[in-house]
């Protein structure tokens, strides 16, 4: 498939660096390696910056919000209208995204992909939408190779956007009902795992909606055995609020930033970025597994491992913001605390030490 | 053994109030249950502050030092002088929990329990310590029975101190060369498992370290083999930084304070404070899982799911510091987010809900 697409380049991550950054934690006032995952988080973000004094400036997440067609299969048991409801409730300032962002002190950008029911007041929102949700892809492809075209640039020019006012440190959220089916289909076709292996219950389904959801995306994918490309996969199963989250995460690697993964649709978007610039995931740190079936084998296939395992399964970027601690504490250490011979603190192999002059 | 102490009264906390707390956040504008252990978080929180609408009040941590005499057996690799040395740079702002305690925007207090080497400049620090350190528990008793009285009420007093002050949720972190062994031993006796599960590698011992760490505490097991009821255990093994964070721990849950506990160290002193009051434990929420062996059997052993689990094993009360954003979250949700009825979002019940007026 040629879709002509000026894609965002992603240069692989200069890990040459990493003895320099190791030596500066080991010389740190505590046992070598007893900040755990601090340490690799550390590691990682001074390769991304290039700096053995990294920063995190005006972290934000963007939340992209899109309807499917596949709802139309009763796929989830809730009605298609959440989507825009939801929305209108992130603007209002009263859903678990706006909640954690602010104790994570993230920014916080609501972006319409793609909402199928109108909202009543777009004030606050970013309003781009691509269609009023994607196609039923029980029935045809989900999108044209327009629409994820113009879905791919508008989430990395929103990314562009967040760049140039300083951001370097960026995570990805969604809200769209069905989505955990479309992220489903790409996880099936991209990891190349039985879609029994992918599906969960989403929000809740029982188990006959289970059952129902597993024939469903069964028969999907049979109907789109076709579509093996990234971006045929993309057009077959996605949704307009994946395809900006792909776009997203090219160009947030593109722009050096430190990239927060969220949940189970957020990871499926970067596997289809994975797929297209497989040095993305130098710039992505994993923050969370969450309790969706499918999400632990997508982290398996990608090599990563969580940050949180608190069993969240609720998107909207809500794990991605709960990890920002977690960076800011990586980024704290290594810049604030004194070395073993600024502190004068005796190692196993000088002990003997005085404090030096300070 | 009668030490004659006026050890805080700990009450049961009343989970009647936990169907309330289920009903708010089970409106929440999300599927139920799609926030995991912060939703546990959040059901706990407002049971011990019996309230539907908790809140965290200057949270503080207490970082606890003192030297221990098992140190003379060589069982850690670091120099004595290493407490002393910490504790000037805790004060100077220049180890992890400074980093990390400033990340979490939580307040920091230092207390001298009983360091070995005199402090160059203790200004800044709480300066009540028992003695220049334990005896050495190989040989004799790690304290007398008043030393143990001394300090479980000195640190019953610090916790009071910050009640005064307000606070309502707190950590307890710790610093003293070769109190792995002290509280593998603690483990060991008041858990009923044999020591080899017990010990690890602190700070860092190699093979021959650790075995010959094994021997030592292996022997002082038997020598102390009297000791079972739980504060004689405490004389028997303990340190007086541990001593006063168990008197903590009995405080902290008098105030109805929520507690997070820290790693290998600090979860040794609640196992304390557990046998002295085993309704302490509805007061806590373990912050994480140490990679220092043993602590995921000391968890175990108090049926405690942990919040994190980051590989770390440094102490200091890190890892508790590292959780009080986590807590931060499960308070801000349920008491920002919007309800489903509140804000106009249908569920599977109620498909054509419409926005309530707001």
């Amino acid at each position: 498939m040629n879709v002509n697409l000026p894609l965002p380049i992603v240069e692989p991550l200069d890990r040459s660096f990493d003895d320099t950054l190791s030596r500066i934690i080991d010389a740190k006032t505590k046992p070598p390696g007893s900040l755990g995952m601090l340490e690799a988080i550390a590691r990682q973000i001074g390769a991304i910056q290039r700096s053995t004094r990294p920063s995190i400036r005006r972290p934000a997440m963007i939340v992209f919000a899109a309807d499917h067609g596949i709802a139309q299969e009763g796929v989830s048991p809730y009605p298609q209208a959440v989507t825009a409801q939801m929305v209108a409730n992130f603007l209002a300032g009263g859903a678990a995204i706006n909640a954690i962002s602010g104790v994570a002190a993230c920014e916080l950008e609501v972006v319409n992909a793609g909402v199928a029911t109108p909202l009543a007041s777009p004030q606050g929102l970013v309003d781009i939408p691509i269609g009023p949700g994607t196609r039923n892809f029980a029935a045809e492809r989900a999108m044209t190779h327009e629409q994820m075209r113009a879905a791919l640039l508008a989430g990395a020019a929103r990314v562009d956007h967040h760049a140039a006012l300083g951001t370097n440190v960026i995570g990805f959220g969604e809200m769209g009902i069905a989505n955990t089916s479309s992220a489903a289909c790409l996880m099936s076709r991209l990891c190349g795992v039985p879609i029994d292996v992918c599906v969960g219950r989403g929000t809740g389904v029982d188990d006959a909606g289970l059952a129902h959801k597993r024939r469903v995306l069964s028969a999907a994918l049979e109907r789109h055995r076709d579509a093996t490309e990234p971006l045929d996969v993309l057009a077959a199963f996605g949704g307009f609020e994946i395809a900006m989250m792909t776009g997203a995460y090219l160009a947030a690697a593109r722009a050096r930033m430190t990239i927060l993964v969220d949940g189970f649709i957020a990871t499926a978007a970067l596997l289809v970025a994975h797929a297209l610039a497989p040095s993305v995931l130098d710039y992505c740190l994993f923050a969370h597994q969450s309790d969706e079936a499918g999400h632990r084998r997508m982290l398996e296939f990608l090599n990563a491992k969580p940050l949180l395992s608190l069993g969240l399964r609720l998107g909207e970027g809500t794990g991605a913001a709960l990890a920002l601690p977690l960076v800011r504490a990586a980024v704290a250490f290594i810049n604030e605390m004194a070395s073993f011979e600024s502190a004068g603190v005796a190692t196993r192999d000088t002990p003997d030490a005085e404090p030096a002059a300070r």
